[in-house]
């Protein structure tokens, strides 16, 4: 096993300057584990930061193809570590090993996306205005424009994905790739996992001779974070988490003299739109792919389906039933730690209190550490006045809403808030109504499912993982997918600039051969 | 003449409803213009909003081949507005019968470049995965992705482009191409000419059977800006002005329960390099360029270049003396209104006061409305420890910092703020320190120039508008140029989708023959 040091990573060296400490705890025991892991101190933060800064644009200037090498490096090294992560993870999470090692098969598939991308080079979208000296009345000059990183980036790692949301998840890889140094601060509730992951990138960063501060892992809690987000290096932050936490670093990031971006991935209920036509003939397949997605994890996905709406009659009734019956023939399973735990039973107790809410069916007990599920029933006509029934209850919770015709359906979409994702089942018959429900759902999510479950988000090209608010502080971006690293850049234009000067993006013949538009008009050559 | 309303202009209703007015002023004079405008009360803030709102999932839908034909009839509309457009506009900011005619141009030609790039249909980087329903361990879905329009914008006119940078300027043109309804607030020193604009979209946006409430205009001040930032229905913001004005709506953008993206263009001193090389044996030419810079429309522009930076020396005195001697010979000049004139004079007065500050130069006395050219000058020394010095003097004063050696040079670029521009003149000998600078200099700006001025902004492809804060609150995005559209937009994707219910743009075939990616490889096939 490699031994744990305990300690801040600033750039490659070490720092333990703090009195503070925290241990990373096992959720299923309550069990303390070794060893105790030192809370940054300002300084070390400080240091963090001005290390980032020092190399910010040096870093930034790199070819793709060296950052390409980094981050294809940082995965071999993740890979590395082997069995002593993964059981570090299983330690410090409780989730089972198989989904932690294949959580690890994510953040370095991940990395290599990115790297395959900044490799390709045409993310910076290049355009270049050649010069027209003979315009008249006046001359047009040669200008070219491309994506550059934007500074130091400060990552928040992220409880629910010990790997691919955390220290070397998607948030520092997109960074990384956009040629944006990470100062990340680890989630507390796997400092240990944390460390090795950091320790890999770090080792990385060295082996391919990156600059020393390109990357670093300071420890701690909310105040740590804050001093991160406040310092005035820092030019962009990622965080996923709840929407409490986002919203208190999104607000900070605004108060600042200098605000900055701040892409926080926040709470989403994610509703399931069941049409009539879907559920005739296949009630307890509906039921089934439902439950299935709303256990796994123990409910603690971001996509987590937690409202399911559908239009009363015998087969919902059914279907309600058959939900019901998985959820209370389902195992109570361990959540990610005490404090999210907790938080758990108190949203379930008190929904479970309101009178507009049922309670169809609940898994046998809930002791400490230990979550079941439970499936709410309300009606449309409540779920339309009471915008409490929204709220995100993270963990294996559904809120089943019975409308009384499509017009309650489509009146339900209408008030929904800002959602990662809408899904919609249909079949036959149901073309109009998904048509009706698809027109206002798609104003009101990130990504639109049609007769899929929302849980399972493909790290590909195409997908987007973001929303209106509050799923996101701004739905302009995605954090999962190859176009996550445009997050972390700026277009800079260069006019009448020297061929020397130019990035080489930028020169005449196209050096990189990436695709650029040359006076509006795209191409390779 | 065409008759003034001084009506709200609530999508195709005019509308009355306060006791308020305003009243264009010519800047000259100070005489009062007719008619009375009326201000707008909250209830018709609201009533804009809403019909926007009504609509924003309808315009968002539609091809962009057909907003293209709406953005191309508003630039013909505003054409036949024809000589009164042109008076009005002269009258109620006194700039040149010249200059706003070339506005104009401007005006229309971004309305058509815009057009043209919705037209051809690309800018919705439009990606898609196909399925590999075989993939193991787990298919793989379809899922295909592009940029949809946010929903309502709130527009700001800016007063010193009254037609380029207000009602029908780049942030409305560019936000109607990205398919969002617009409520615009008219700058109230040019409500005249802001309504004249604002009938000609609406009588586009009728003529072109736009749905109602594409385009409303209201008129007002401070209060009824505000009213708009913070109506839930408004999804973003653009704004042109000061870094006080935009920091407000910033803030209260921010605030909001569901915060909303601020695309505020705010303060920028737009510092110019003179390297040695680039004086040897052209030391009038670079005072001509510099002062013509400096002293056009007023020094009103955003990209006016209040601060140039050289090396001590004979050819760096002449320079100096030429420079001031330009000013001196300059002829006072009409501000936009008597406001900014006032604040002006006030800030000219407050910098000659300053201990470490030498007034080189200064044009003939500015009276009431007139303001005249001003060269101060202070040593690298001060600049580098007074933040003060590098505040932005909305107007034509320059000034002028004189460093020891290049030493001195290299740490003024490191103690900017961020920019819009930064400008780097370097001839013979120039190479490496041109290198040093712009190294420093292209962390802290949208755009660099070479050997040539940054006034003067070109509507193309490749500009970028914008850079690090305070010059803009989003340095990931630009307000002149095809890419200002992206402020606007966000991306949403499609899982599974039957091809009926996807956009023309993502579907199978490629029916808009536009560019994409479809899995991760670039084509229009």
């Amino acid at each position: 096993m490699i031994a744990l040091l305990g300690s801040q990573l600033i750039g490659s060296r070490t720092s333990r300057e703090g009195e503070d400490v925290l241990h990373g705890v096992d959720p299923a025991t309550g069990k303390v584990l070794q060893p105790a892991f030192n809370v940054a101190t300002h300084d070390e933060v400080d240091r963090a930061v001005k290390k980032a800064e020092d190399v910010a644009a040096q870093f930034s200037r790199m070819s793709g193809v060296i950052r390409a090498r980094f981050l294809r490096r940082i995965a071999d090294e993740i890979e590395a570590l082997g069995a002593d992560l993964i059981e570090r993870a299983v330690a410090e999470t409780s989730l089972p090993e198989v989904r932690i090692t294949g959580e690890r098969g994510r953040t370095c598939a991940q990395l290599r996306m990115f790297a395959d991308e900044v490799e390709e080079g045409s993310w910076v979208d290049a355009r270049i205005d050649l010069a027209q000296p003979d315009r008249s009345p006046l001359p047009k000059p040669d200008i070219r424009r491309m994506l550059v990183g934007l500074g130091p980036v400060g990552v928040f790692g992220a409880s629910n994905f010990p790997l691919a949301f955390s220290v070397g998840g998607g948030d520092t890889a997109s960074a990384l790739a956009a040629g944006c140094p990470v100062v990340c601060k680890s989630h507390p509730s796997h400092p240990g996992t944390s460390e090795l992951v950091g320790r890999a990138i770090i080792k990385a960063a060295v082996g391919e001779g990156m600059p020393d501060g390109v990357f670093s892992l300071v420890q701690g809690g909310v105040e740590v974070g804050e001093w991160l987000v406040q310092h005035r290096g820092i030019k962009a932050v990622g965080f996923t988490g709840s929407l409490r936490g986002g919203r208190a670093l999104y607000d900070m990031a605004s108060r600042r003299a200098e605000p900055i971006p701040v892409f926080a991935e926040m709470g989403s209920v994610n509703p399931v739109f069941v049409l009539p036509g879907a559920l005739a003939g296949h009630v307890d397949a509906v039921a089934t792919g439902y439950a299935t997605s709303l256990m796994m994890g123990v409910g603690q996905f971001c996509t987590n389906p937690g409202i399911l709406v559908g239009i009363a009659g015998d087969d919902f009734d059914q279907m309600v039933g058959s939900i019901a019956d998985h959820v209370r023939g389902a195992d109570p399973g361990v959540m990610l730690n005490r404090g999210i735990c907790d938080n758990y039973s108190m949203l379930i107790t008190e929904r479970g209190r309101h009178d507009a809410v049922k309670i169809e069916g609940m898994g046998n007990g809930s002791s400490s550490g230990l979550a079941s599920g439970v499936v709410f029933s309300t009606s449309a006509a409540e779920f339309l006045v009471d915008q409490s029934l929204q709220a995100e209850v993270f963990g294996p919770a559904a809120l089943i809403v019975r409308c009384l015709n499509q017009e309650e359906m489509l009146a339900v979409v209408g008030v929904l808030e800002g959602q990662l994702t809408g899904t919609i089942l249909m079949g036959e018959g149901d073309d109009d109504l998904g048509r009706q429900i698809h027109g206002r759902l798609v104003n009101r999510v990130g990504r639109v499912i049609f007769n899929g479950y929302p849980t399972g988000v493909e790290v590909c090209d195409a997908m987007q993982h973001g929303g209106p608010y509050p799923a996101t502080s701004d739905s302009r971006f995605t954090s999962v997918g190859r176009s996550a690293l445009l997050r972390w850049a700026r277009p800079v234009a260069w006019q009448g600039a020297p061929q020397g000067i130019l990035p080489e993006e930028l020169r005449d013949g196209n050096p990189r051969g990436i695709w650029r538009r040359v006076d509006s008009v795209m191409g390779r050559e």
